[in-house]
């Protein structure tokens, strides 16, 4: 499918794209970029990779995808040290989870077409790093891609084509209703989970045995109030208003059954557990 | 151990305990004490119970042990129903959820020592009824019993051998502490996947479509959402000031992450992120 794709970051993400790629034979050579020559010599040893380079040059100029596998807050900067490499005709693209500010930051800088298009893969697993590569991580996943105006047709068209070669379904949609989404599904839920963990800890005789009477239920509540705190800071920051917005909703609807509970308003507490369990059962 | 156990309410716990006990020949006779005749014909034939009678009578009289399985609202109201007919030396035991009014309202109704000892077995499965009873749910799992000052130690001391024989690991707390602790780390996540699941209903353009795009995470995070409102909503009327209590402190909590982005306080973030990380890492 291609010659030659370069994956930039070599962590999770950019490690299973590359073991994808090999396995289902989508490049002639795979060409990672890092910041660790050791790491980078270790994964070629392994095959993953077929040649590395550490910090960009011109040996991207010869690829026909660029992909960046980087934290969401460095995504942007990277692109652009990408592009002065990049031949005409090439794609960049990423696989973060904040689209807006990476996206406008990229655009802002270039004339006519810009070969930058956002994708945000919904993939992951609880380990990071390119050890805990998966050829299957993209099977049966969503990937967005997040076309603008300024997006070339056939570039978009090509995108897609690799994310359905990984094995994943492919949903466009703009970068505003990207951000808002996730702030929704999974920024608040996040946040929430990591607010949820620090008011029992902050509570009044808190020790850590009381958590054995959890059942369950509240370790797998609060799974993801283990995830990187770096990442999820640059999240919160990347997609500040949206998120700000959804921790208004959820402070209302908190309230909610807080007053409610205050009247001892059976109807009312009834009415919003039942509307929530209605919800969450459509799904 | 017992020539007669009675359990009042055969649902998924009280169900449960009648399979283990079967099993482990912990009671000559399994009473049952229900509303629908039907239901306990089958439960008869099924074999899981030896008797039955609708609503409780005389034969309560003869049990070494009740056990009253059903919703925290109606736990008070059937105890003193069931304390009218048990003879001396028995125990009379609930498996509910809450503790502190419940056990308040029994002993404010007897003079000397009473045979009611609150239990609270921390199990459970997303199956109710007796059909779905097994008797391996108490297995490893925490019993807590809440003894007061007026709790006789041999019946304690009884209804502990009683449990651990279900297989549970039993810890004894007062009721106060019972409550306070449940409703931390199990009422207050309870209320916050309610409140997140309308919170994200209600945000502007919502569609179900949207929760395709979740990767699993929300659904996993709000998968108590979906458990019963009518016995959440006693839950909360009956675990009252402590849930609103825990409320209070989840707002304070999600306040201080939404201040911290708002201000766009890089350190303040990844230090609120980093405790419930470190946090739940602890567990």
């Amino acid at each position: 499918m291609f010659k030659q794709i370069a994956i930039v970051g070599l962590g999770l993400i950019g490690g299973s794209i590359a073991k994808t790629v090999r396995e289902k034979g989508l490049a002639g050579r795979i060409t990672a970029v890092g910041r660790s020559a050791e790491r980078l010599e270790k994964a070629r040893a392994d095959g993953l990779i077929d040649d590395f380079t550490v910090g960009c040059d011109s040996r991207l100029g010869s690829a026909d995808l660029v992909i960046i596998g980087m934290p969401v807050r460095l995504i942007a900067a990277q692109a652009r040290s990408v592009l002065k490499f990049v031949k005409s005709g090439a794609i960049v693209s990423d696989v973060g989870s904040v689209k807006g500010p990476v996206v406008e930051d990229i655009e802002s800088c270039a004339n006519g077409d810009v070969c930058f298009i956002g994708a945000h893969p919904i993939a992951g697993t609880e380990n990071s790093g390119f050890e805990a590569a998966l050829s299957d991580l993209f099977e049966n996943r969503i990937c967005v891609l997040t076309p603008t105006a300024r997006t070339e047709k056939t570039h978009l068209d090509k995108l897609r084509d690799f994310w359905e070669r990984l094995g994943s379904r492919v949903i466009c949609m703009d970068v505003e209703t990207h951000d808002r989404i996730f702030a929704a599904i999974s920024h608040l839920p996040h946040m929430v989970a990591f607010a949820l963990v620090n008011a029992i800890v902050d509570m009044k005789g808190f020790s850590t045995d009381i958590l054995q009477y959890s059942a369950g239920g509240f370790k797998d509540f609060t799974r993801i109030a283990a995830s990187d705190p770096v990442m999820w800071r640059d999240i919160a920051l990347m997609n500040r208003q949206n998120i700000l917005d959804s921790i208004e909703h959820m402070q209302s609807a908190l309230q909610a059954v807080g007053d409610a509970v205050v009247r001892e308003d059976e109807a009312a507490i009834e009415a919003l557990f039942k509307k929530s369990r209605d919800a969450r059962r459509g799904l």
